[in-house]
């Protein structure tokens, strides 16, 4: 099959105060040995600059042995991040931008950017995305907990509970729909977040709703583990949710309410986690994934019997490439397409450990999760890079994919935009024909 | 049958570089014509100031003949605000405080404010009140209908589609819950707000929802009127929608999903209109319906079967009275209760006009309407003010109602709190413990 | 406060080839001592006559201590039945007719039926309410379970998940809305029933929704007891839910999209019980409640802080009475109504046991639960029924309450209809007239 | 791109007391020049035989110029219809019967054999389909309407609203899901069927909704057209609605929710139709569309915007081939599918008229309809078929398509029920353990 896509991935990114200890090498060798032949990392702004953060990320992906793309975050608006961003698309090859709408006082924008912010993406044909939290709430949830005396990783969840993640996502898509452009949902952790995703596509909106791997097959009980090492490695953000969230986001998945399935592979060992012992809204958030998303996709819902393996073709790779419009160079195995291939055998089992994985992470949210189904070759770019449990990679070897605007998702937007608008004049004109 | 409550007015209230035509008399006057007998006027304060705002309508409501209280609005932050909200509380009969959501570089306030003023009106027992719509998205909208060269008054609505309306609705509720207090929707215009609201009183949120007798009754298509007195007379916000939508308040209304009726009546003549001849934004927003109201709640919901008498008594005063915490004095005919009391003779009919209406304004966005049902006597505070199609009302008449705290609504809110606290701290002490 | 009325009770009722154990006199003690003053019982008709039913239901009635009335099922359908509902409505003071869609090939009716009744119910001004339960769809599943080789209680649950009672609740909810009459659903016990019923109250649809105490009080843990005795005492249809199901029915009864609370109180003793020791199909399905009913809504409800103690009066009480048309006779302190008076003290304690309880069964599925809030005092038609913990009471003194067709939820309806009659007519005239 | 596949047609049928207009030669020549190069037909049994039914249809299908499959009714149940289920799905290349719940008295069965077929189905991997309108209910409503005095074709949507159809849609899902087996709802023609078909697949049930082109494209208006002969071709069951619901079909068509469009192609032409001429329950139901439907889903799907090419083949053709598992032999065009390919201009235009169709019918209810994009040429199994505007075709050369049961919907399946029963025998197992 297709090797996967992770279209969610923070390689070396500088973030509270620390830096993601995975960087485009050895976050790629996990992937590799993973079977993920591509991802797409977030390209940081730098002070705000588009430019200067994308600069900064082709330094950092130059050891890179794996093919990689980049979305790029929005963290500010002016004239200037609205010029780079027709830059960043029609130059640097990147069609999606991503709004944070918590991180406040950090990567935080408000709705009169995110509605700017929207109105630029759909004029450039780019994927808006969304981090969908209402920061202010989060604010207010973590002052909370500090003033009840909470400063341990479970303070986290309690602060911000999956209410604020409803709210977050419901605006968005409801101002993507006022705007009428296609909204991607990032890490779609919660019920909450589901339920309004559901709702918009039932009327035909074009909303994109990605679940995680800790989202899946995780549930919020290791937050509440007296040993802060185990508690701290699964803060991320949105929090992994109660028992039952994981299970309604497997559903939806399968009959494809949600669309493909990222790790927002975002690792921080627990040095850096310590940053946070005492207070937990300084533990660096980020959980892994990106080595082990497709072996917990096909054991929690191939072996389970939820999804076929097109499906999880579909989920993992080809969805993936469609969206970002690299498809079929990516996400199939055709003609013209890539030589990025995997060989998945369903009758091995696979085993999760931080002693062998190959993340530079000294911990793993899965530690000890054992399941059917393993890949035992992954080729990419046709060179066999993974083979009887050996890497055999070489920094410099990845390729950049530039990644076109106007993907499907655009397909007749402007018919309907004008359609509307012609809706709209039709009134006037009679307005002025009658007054 | 009890005389009715309007809970949601603005008399001699200054807007849009004008001033409401209604004052505390011609305002109350129309409305003891039309079977109402108290209603509440929303307090706008003076440079932000609540005090300055409440002394300035303590001024205005001097002429008053019949009994009113108030509603404060919060249209800034910081301590002085937050003390004068308790003082408004304990010591001026004020228990609830709206939030504008709109009206941006106005009244409108960000989810910052809106998560403390929710916080301070818990803790002080008063109801959060909320204009749900977006400001950011009115603004783009409008700045978009100019661009496409729309002035008139359908670019109003046109400008801030019922998407915009949800959208706030929803966020308010979410935030509601997220600080746990009960909140109240003013003017929910449209099915997109009624969708938000009976999904949380599902899952037992305490959000009372309050259409108003122009978005039961009417449609948008006024506002498509070429001739512009006509058109710009229905010009309010959130705008009165497309048909359905009205159908769909009413329904909700018959059972319970919404729970009382307001009127907003914000009258401005068609002088006053005429500012946003050229430019709908400047049209002043605002309809009639303080007289209207009790006429057409039982023409439209009655007389058509969708409620009983009973169920007409409780949604035009009694709920109002618990919900602000005047019941009994006010919202029925008990034993302690004050006199007022109205006669309805539903084998009589209504007609509406400028030509005869007692408001000051110009214009009628009923016109014409007629209908079964009048009522034929309205006694206030135990003295006739209403019969035989005559007025007998004297200025200073009217009580100001001093409006206690922790209404219905509050019961046994911090036990719900309690709770949820001692189930946070329960696997701390744990974490303790163990640790 | 008024006291109680439990709307659905089953008292010497022959059923799966046994009788309930208490009878009007025993089930009516532990009523007044629990502070409910009326209750409405179901006639079961014999041979399918609804004549035959009612004789022998004013018989066991004879030796009552407390008010009661009559509800009637209807068990089969021709046109001596459709005549016996008008004798029952215009003659013998029964205002409503229960459908059970579940117990195939004993109570059972069809679709068919359904709606005969239905529309029979609306013509004669008589509430139609339903068992919500696919009773075809149970028969599979119980025989499934067998096969299963499942024979204890668990397989009671196990054989008629909720997913049955959403069906059937649904089904029930659009043929009433077809037919254009008010549905009352009696011991609603799931989310999924809840969910229907939310749906259409938004739509306007009258619907009531009826919890019991056991479905918001319990969960199914008890029916997994390994002992028979204690797990069998909790079989009742449809059964008590999962945890979460009665959170949510909580819920929904705080807001108002349930209306009151019954008990269902149909009582088995152990001996009984046994009859299903080899088959759960035998185990003749209830429980108990109609004492405890006051004590644990005030618990769970009101001391929870979820309602307001006029909440508590109106759902355990005055809803009763409006609904099946004898307020303010009952469920009201007013002049002119019998003088059924509680007094609870909220400080008070109640704990619940089958060693002192008032019925004769012996086992309560409440054992050992105790709470606060204590009914100290029972007041039944003028007379001090329940004091000091000690019942004064007399058989034969109980009166039977004539309850008159058309209650408010059937104000307007024929309004409705004949609109939608002429709304019909309409196209048609205009067919004439054009061709 | 590959040939249509049309999932729901019947041609020749005997239906009312006459038979469909179109036989397979007439009906496929029509479907070849409108771009669709395969078909699948209901097969009726013959007094309830499955076997007599697929052998008269054997003989139907000699004729045939296109390749076609078949769906089997089943309308009656006992264990000659059982084993009769198996030969068809095992020997006969048939993988999905279809459960009539409308049309009492004719091919209408009860729940009872609906949760029967519906194991028989699962055990098979055959698909059950099922015609959602609850019979009883438009049995009702059709003596209803005659009552009044309404016997025109008006009188046909009257008696069968929306909400019958959302009943049975709902009940079929809830049935489908506790039988744990894939559902397939035909011609789903309303909002009410596709929030229970959205509510279904958001919680993972795998439910697929085929909406056709008469459902897309047309509403109600038509039905109420003084013409008798006019009215009478838009007669077919379930109706077609009020304007809003064919919109709300494309929506939910474009998101995924529904996954594939039919046509119900069942043609009856005036004298047919005129049968019902005094009474619209006589009016045979059925409309045409098999040469209209690439066409129109082009037009109003594609050239509005709401889908992409790549959508538009997979709602046509692809997803048809998946779940009746012929994929990818049809419904691709890839090394070893048929050579069955058409081009579709998207410039030229189409126009649609019964008077150079290439049906037999003598009407069509897109009379006079033009639009954008025409198939210019059909390649049916390597042999063009259809360029210029000329048909070449010849009787016989069709070719029977055998589907084999298990397509993907039945992944897993057993999976998921296995996990279920060891979940039911775990507490039964630890019942014994501890008893």
């Amino acid at each position: 099959m297709p090797g996967g896509i992770d279209p969610h991935t923070h390689l070396s990114m500088e973030f509270m105060d620390t830096q993601t200890i995975d960087d485009f090498f050895s976050g790629q060798a996990a992937a590799l040995a993973g079977g993920t032949t591509m991802h797409i990392d977030f390209v940081i702004p730098v002070n705000g600059s588009l430019l200067g953060g994308y600069e900064a990320y082709v330094e950092k992906a130059r050891k890179s042995c794996m093919d990689y793309g980049f979305h790029m975050a929005v963290t500010k608006w002016d004239d200037t991040v609205s010029k780079e961003m027709e830059i960043m698309v029609k130059d640097k090859g990147i069609n999606s931008f991503k709004f944070f709408m918590a991180y406040k006082g950090a990567l935080m924008i408000n709705d009169e950017i995110l509605l700017e912010g929207f109105k630029k993406c759909k004029s450039l044909g780019a994927v808006a995305m969304v981090h969908g939290e209402n920061g202010d709430a989060v604010f207010a949830g973590q002052k909370r907990m500090i003033e009840l005396g909470i400063t341990g990783p479970e303070g986290h969840a309690l602060s911000r509970p999956a209410v604020i993640e409803g709210e977050a996502t419901g605006r968005a898509i409801h101002l993507a729909r006022f705007v009428n452009t296609p909204l991607y949902v990032v890490h779609v952790m919660s019920i909450d977040a589901v339920e309004e995703i559901a709702r918009a596509r039932k009327s035909g909106q074009r909303v994109i709703g990605e679940p995680i791997v800790a989202g899946l097959a995780l549930d919020d009980s290791g937050l509440w583990d007296p040993d802060f090492k185990t508690a701290a490695k699964f803060v991320m953000s949105p929090p992994i949710r109660g028992p039952g969230h994981g299970k309604a986001l497997q559903a939806a998945l399968s009959t494809g309410i949600l669309q493909l399935v990222g790790t927002d592979h975002c690792p921080f060992n627990s040095t850096q986690k310590s940053l946070g012992i005492d207070d937990f809204r300084k533990i660096p958030n980020g959980v892994n994934g990106i080595e082990e998303r497709m072996h917990i996709v096909w054991d929690s819902m191939v072996v389970s019997g939820q999804i076929s393996v097109t499906d999880y073709v579909r989920l993992t790779s080809t969805e993936c490439a469609r969206i970002f419009n690299i498809y079929p160079r990516k996400g199939a195995i055709l003609v013209g397409s890539d030589a990025d291939i995997i060989i998945l055998n369903p009758n091995s089992s696979f085993e999760i450990s931080s002693s062998f994985h190959h993340s530079r992470l000294d911990t793993n949210v899965y530690e000890g999760r054992r399941g059917k189904g393993k890949v035992e070759m992954t080729i990419a770019g046709g060179r066999i890079v993974w083979e009887n449990d050996e890497l055999k990679i070489v920094p410099g070897t990845g390729k950049y994919i530039k990644m076109p605007p106007f993907s499907y998702l655009f397909d007749g937007i402007d018919k309907i935009e004008s359609e509307y608008l012609s809706s709209l004049r039709a009134p006037v004109e009679r307005f002025k024909a009658t007054s």
